[in-house]
């Protein structure tokens, strides 16, 4: 097999087995975001702890065996290791010095670099343009919307803290708290953690409910139909899914 | 009466009296569900509970009967019995067994096989054929926001893990159980049992809420959009019911 | 001035005073559903409760007025009396009742009754036509969605019931009880009364909710377009409110 | 530089420093709106608080400059003064009172008043013309939908109320309060802190959320999709941001 044939393969653009090998990394990714997930929670059996790090040593070495064989493959290694993609590919086998150095395992830090790996699984989609095309478009709009929203927020939450400061001094206690209360009100999210309770709170909030999520939905609103749309337009056929092997022919490097 | 005349009937698809038989059979489904509910509710008063007991037995009785007569008035009856609907038939009247066997009531299971009845209500309509297109109309978009809505619940969870759990190490324990949080808040449900109450955290929960509404809000509103034009591509005038009679003229065993 | 003249003055249709009238008689309406409202507040001040008293007889004397008026000066006057309008304009004068005889003010469903005042805001506008032609154009969807959600609800209470009821019985007690928490969260409405504690229970709310709420939230957006177009359509220049006087010429009992 | 020439680079409307000055001035409406907030919080270090209150008169002493600056640009001074603009900047240096005369520092209504000034990030832009004008253009519709909702929420209230004053006096104690568990539900922000117990309150609750949702939804809807249109009808390419230079001529005092 050629160097670009193997290049190819990695990319998960070759004719015949890309897109095999670009499942099988695609799994490998997710499931070591699910190993990494996992690994937090507490009182992990022995058994599960040992097998979630020889997993993870796998992972590493998979990864960096990878990333070699890109740079011995590549028609221009060092502009590999310099672009953009070949950073993220050294960050992502970066924890493999914390298995190598056991006293650096307290890095906790290493721990997230491992996140950045996920990053790769846009690597094999035109998904990452799709959306960043998605979001350019819509900026004008977004920057209207969150200039108006940011506004509606720093007003419910100067309006609630005049009314609800003097009466709960220990859950609405400055302007900041009342800023996070407006947030988990006007997204309807209502934890239920900062509530009004004097009159003059109460309609207040009812005023500003009633105008205010019309406002703060915007964002959210304009995200939607953009990513919709730049499905519709960009992606072609609907039964396109994210994870389809690109056919563009620039060599990713 | 012919044979096939009886299949109709069953079916719903008698001319006379299809609709009729077809309303009975789903009010008795619907009775049925209610049953199952109201059972699972503590300290109901003798009367309640055995008036139950019977309900049950004459509606698995009438489904074994309808079952019986399906198999015997089916021009090829073993077709019938190993197709799709005659599997869910059989299955719907096999708690007939824990009545004749009365030891075998322990088996909790068993109820549950009776919700399988509910799909019984989907024979008579096209509404099943109609969802199924709208989903599949809609395949690739619900693939990609899966995707996007998944990456912004893990993103989220990791998040506020890192900047909650030295914070309340009992409360978000782990990434899985920030997971949760993410889930509850991105969907705007809010129930309020997992609550940020860092600095950082508040401020990474609003940064997330407003980007990450658009993105999650995704599959709901592809679902609705999908049902509601299914609804009007597919069922012609806005004035048809769910429940009305298919008239399409296939034997559907 | 005519017979004829006040009719159409009381209806708000009177060519130069009517307006005036009407909205008189609204504003009445609405301090008078104030009022109830307040009267039910614990600790108020004697005055207050006095000055209630004194509204609700002088708002009831000036309905019952304006009932006995529409008698004399109607053509039909027992085509009135038996009419929609009447019978709501009789219901609304009842409370008078408890004010001639005191040891009935006990009753307290009199109270109620009051509130069906409130149907007379309808009578001096297109509104309530408008609305009910918006309801049935949308009958058949309303239908389907009600059916699907109504299904959903139910599918995702007996799941939670099944994952939640083992780990917390006293909370997830029975179906009915899991259906009140499925309605809140489907909803996203979120008390937070409920909340799943099992990862099996956490994981179905999940999936519940992606696939839910699109369908839960179908009937409100149905609603919301049909009201919008309702009012696009039919009540002509978007300037119109809707207090404002019908110009129709049919006499109204 | 000539006087008309200094009150468009105040104006932001100056060829060539015009977006400069005007970014400055912004940025410093901005930065003193964080202050105001961050000022509220309690336990700030000594530094801080020292910080914020020179931070707090440099602002002024540089809105009073411009103050002056500008009635003495002005061709028309007077007119000025009285204009609305005019007003708003007069009111906006009105805490400067406070710092001159310490003994005043007590009356906290002053703090208020320098809210005002975010009034002003309105005065460079068109934003406040595009938002008034469209909601002007749904004015009706709003109308509309404001009475509905309304209603619904009075009807809400009170049926909770019978359901639920009963099996909870000290929590849905009068309809009043009833009416904020209503706003709370039918917004969907469910703070939990009123929670329906009552098998009656339960189903009535699931009701009026499937019907009501669609009415009080629309308030928001229609505010969202009036300024998504906005946007794009007056404001042109979906690039342009709020805070753009206006290039109208004339002259804003």
């Amino acid at each position: 097999m050629t160097r670009a044939g193997i290049i190819q393969l990695l990319d998960g653009t070759h004719p015949r087995d890309g897109r095999g090998v670009a499942l099988a990394l695609n799994a490998l990714i997710l499931l070591s975001a699910i190993a990494i997930a996992v690994e937090t929670m507490p009182d992990l059996p022995q058994p599960v702890t040992r097998l979630l790090g020889w997993f993870e040593i796998a992972v590493l070495v998979i990864f960096a065996l990878e990333y070699v064989t890109r740079i011995i493959c590549s028609p221009r290694p060092l502009r590999y290791v310099f672009s953009f993609w070949g950073l993220i590919d050294l960050l992502a086998i970066l924890p493999l010095l914390a298995i190598l150095q056991p006293q650096w395992t307290a890095v906790r830090i290493l721990r997230l670099v491992r996140l950045i790996r996920l990053l790769k699984l846009f690597r094999t989609s035109r998904a990452l343009d799709r959306m960043a095309r998605a979001f350019h478009a819509v900026k004008g709009e977004l920057t209207v919307f969150g200039v108006l929203a940011a506004m509606m927020l720093y007003v419910s939450a100067v309006g609630i803290y005049v009314f609800e400061h003097p009466a709960q001094p220990e859950a609405f206690t400055s302007i900041p708290m009342s800023l996070w209360w407006a947030v988990a009100s006007l997204t309807t999210v209502g934890y239920g953690d900062l509530v009004p309770i004097t009159l003059g709170g109460r309609l207040f909030t009812t005023l500003v409910l009633f105008i205010g999520l019309g406002i703060v939905a915007g964002p959210a609103a304009i995200i939607t139909t953009a990513l919709l749309e730049a499905d519709k337009y960009e992606a072609g056929p609907s039964t396109s899914t994210e994870t389809e092997n690109t056919s563009n022919k620039e060599t990713k490097e």
